[in-house]
């Protein structure tokens, strides 16, 4: 039997850890200013010293910055949403590092040491880690991923060690044993996860683990190094710049947008036969999805003045109040500001049996922000694949998603803001912005014509609403959602 | 059978609306200035209106400034946490208007409608939502509380036009009928709960809800009438004044704080040797506590430098990190000073089978909030029953909740900052104002002592430790916290 190698001398190790303690302080000041979320994940074996680590790490930082999570197994209102949910939710604030004793990876290789499972199921996992890891990233968080290294030899040793003395005895548990002697099976599926999830932004570390002190010191100095690294990063990504020119990337959605009729009809009696109709029709089927422990998501976009609220409050008539949940999406905080754009949206994802409706969306990113430049054009290019994930996520969950576009034409809003102007209830309805907005119809009518083509999918279609008779517009948002919902019912 | 009773005209009704839409939108402006929270309650019977009204509100409101909540039954989530936690953590945000089709009333009143149950039963939980309302109110919340009235003849009459007619019959169900039926006995109960919560700061408004025009138009002026009272109260109550002399409201404590010695003697030998016992049993007692889906809260107060940090990851040293979570109590932030003072440490309470573990607490109150004056006088004072009624409520529930003093000489806190001075990877730890926290002792050894006298409870005891010697110090926590749980789980 090998022996244990030598340990870093206490006095050596006591001075190290001074300086690296001043360092670490410093960099929670910089967090401050440099505002970005750390995420510091630890995995390893048994006896690699997670919990020991996190002691350490608890002592050495500030602990006003650090906010420290762990996951059990999902509770039952974790399973009753989709899998991300509870990790999107648990994220660390702004300028504050997220240490991870248990993350996204510990489910996964607790099922591995339980029994072993086909190589294609660890695959799966490990590409929705990486999704998973690549929006954060994307969204500028910086995630250090540690992981301690301990030979198997090492690891009986410490077991021994622990196993020998009455009073540690109690460290060493059945199914760290169990652990111990399946040692190869495991180090396997984890380095076979480790190579999938190890992409740019979210990089793998290996530390050895055997000496506690080094083990320590060596994790403190990588927190340093990837965090200067990323702030040197962030600043040479710099700003956004305001685009020229707009232009389709897929033509077809414009054509689609321009083709709609907006001259609908409906008298006022028509539209009073049919509402009680279709909203009872509507109460049917949204009442037979929640019981069946479905969830449902509505996101509303349109023209401002389109009458997205109005159609909202049509369709919630008819909705016990304690089901759904209405967000209204208005521009993000200074916290929203900084996270990834999907995760404020993700924090009001329904549980099964829920429904919510966004008054605006997700969208933003590539309508707005496109227009406005609020994001570089890599981002909001982006953004079209990560958003057709996000859907899938849900909808993979069995969350039914309907999705909104109410089309009014130019004249028409014209007329709309001229209205809320001259009437006094209504007029914080309107602001300098919304002016903005009109005059850059071309721009947006490309943009959404872009979202058209680039999101409409099978599993999360796109409703094009003709909008300027508003009743009109109200009836075809029951109509085509009592059908979806009964349609999605079917399959 | 009555007649209806004639509805309020269209055309009146419209030009009310217009000024009353003005003046709420003037009300959610002024609320971003003067900010609190505000709750706006809406109970009454089936066929009150309470959907339609939400909707008009949601209409007349600003929706940027509003948000909607309803329970359903408690989910597992929250039937793992005490019963109260639900409505703590989802109240509205600062300067916003809560809406609530339902509440904690709900539950109370469809439990009456499914089985008839004993008067003392209702009155004890009308006891507690009076206990909380008091707690929200006193925290500056303005709760607005409406009761839409019904009479059994109206109520029947507008079931039966509804029926009558195909396409809005689907709006009738057998409960309304049920609840038709059992009128009289569910407007008992309402009224006794509605008496038994009628107080300052939580009234009850009757509204008729025949006509809806009528009733929308009085909920509106009822919340703009009680929002300008709200305002001058909270104006008029002025800030709060720094205390000249404090004085002990009760003296024994003070008494039992001076009479511990403090010299306690504990070698490196010794403690290593009895550590890694106490952690052993520690994690024993923890493990078999969450095992059996109880749930721990520790709440760690102490002189500044007395040790608070280095006991608590001893304390973590022994347990599954994905157990316990260690809450780092700092200044209130902006959000947070505004709210109820409990209102952050309801958010961070353990569901079943966790831990929670506070480096600070809510006895901040009547400690630093009372020396320094941030509280008024009758609100530290009213915080001591407060913070019993809360623990209380905690150990109901199964939780079970230590609460530790951390004890250092007036001597060894100066050695302890001076030392703390010279270290820089310790200097971050020092700032002027423990400094000047240190030249009150005097002012703090009384607040301690009534806080000990005034909330040592048998459900909740404080454990008074003698932390000179840290390592004494250090095992003492272990010691109690050990002895503490197995008595706990005896019980």
């Amino acid at each position: 039997m090998a022996k244990a190698p030598q340990r870093l001398a206490k006095r050596t190790y006591q001075a190290r850890a001074r300086v690296l303690r001043e360092q670490l302080v410093q960099l929670q000041q910089d967090l401050r200013h440099v505002p970005f979320k750390v995420l510091l994940i630890l995995a390893g074996p048994e006896g690699a010293g997670r919990g020991n680590l996190l002691n350490t790490l608890a002592e050495w930082l500030d602990p006003r910055g650090v906010e420290t999570f762990s996951y059990h197994s999902p509770t039952d209102n974790e399973r009753a949403h989709p899998h991300q949910w509870r990790f999107w939710r648990s994220l660390p604030a702004m300028g504050r590092i997220g240490l991870y004793a248990g993350s996204w990876y510990t489910e996964t290789l607790r099922e591995e040491a339980r029994s072993q499972r086909a190589l294609s199921h660890v695959a799966e996992e490990a590409g929705r880690i990486r999704e998973f890891e690549h929006l954060l990233a994307d969204g500028g968080t910086l995630i250090v991923k540690v992981w301690l290294d301990l030979s198997q030899e090492a690891q009986g040793r410490r077991l021994r060690t622990l196993r020998a003395e009455p009073a540690t005895a109690w460290r060493v548990t059945k199914e760290d044993w169990h652990h111990h002697r399946i040692y190869d099976r495991l180090a396997r599926t984890a380095e076979l996860i480790r190579r999938q999830t190890d992409r740019p932004g979210a990089r793998w570390t290996l530390i050895d683990a055997e000496d506690e002190r080094t083990r320590d010191l060596a994790v403190g100095r990588l927190l340093l190094t990837q965090f200067h690294a990323q702030k040197k990063r962030i600043t040479l990504l710099g700003h956004a710049t305001r685009p020229r020119v707009q232009r389709s990337l897929r033509p077809s959605g414009l054509k689609r947008l321009n083709a709609l009729p907006l001259d609908q009809d409906l008298s006022e009696k028509d539209y009073d036969a049919l509402r009680e109709k279709w909203l009872g029709r509507l109460n049917r089927a949204v009442r037979t999805a929640l019981a069946a422990e479905r969830s449902i998501v509505f996101a509303f976009e349109g023209w401002d003045a389109a009458g997205k609220g109005g159609a909202i409050r049509r369709l919630t008539s008819a909705i016990d109040p304690r089901d759904y949940t209405v967000i209204p999406v208005a521009k993000p905080t200074a916290e929203e500001k900084h996270a990834h754009y999907l995760w404020r949206f993700w924090r009001d994802i329904p549980r099964d049996g829920r429904m919510t409706i966004f008054d605006r969306s997700w969208y933003g990113r590539v309508l707005v922000e496109r227009i406005e430049g609020f994001c570089r054009e890599d981002e909001w290019k982006g953004a079209f694949g990560e958003i057709n994930g996000f859907e899938r996520e849900l909808t993979d969950h069995g969350t039914i998603v309907l999705k909104y576009w109410l089309h009014i034409s130019h004249a028409e809003q014209l007329r709309r803001f001229r209205e809320r102007e001259a009437a006094p209830h209504k007029s914080h309805k309107m602001n300098a912005e919304d002016w903005r907005n009109r005059r850059q119809r071309g721009a947006y009518e490309i943009a959404v014509g872009d979202m058209l083509a680039l999101t409409d999918r099978k599993n999360a279609p796109w409703y094009l609403v003709a909008a300027d008779n508003k009743r009109f517009a109200r009836l075809e948002v029951l109509r085509t959602a009592s059908r979806a919902i009964e349609a999605a019912l079917e399959d």
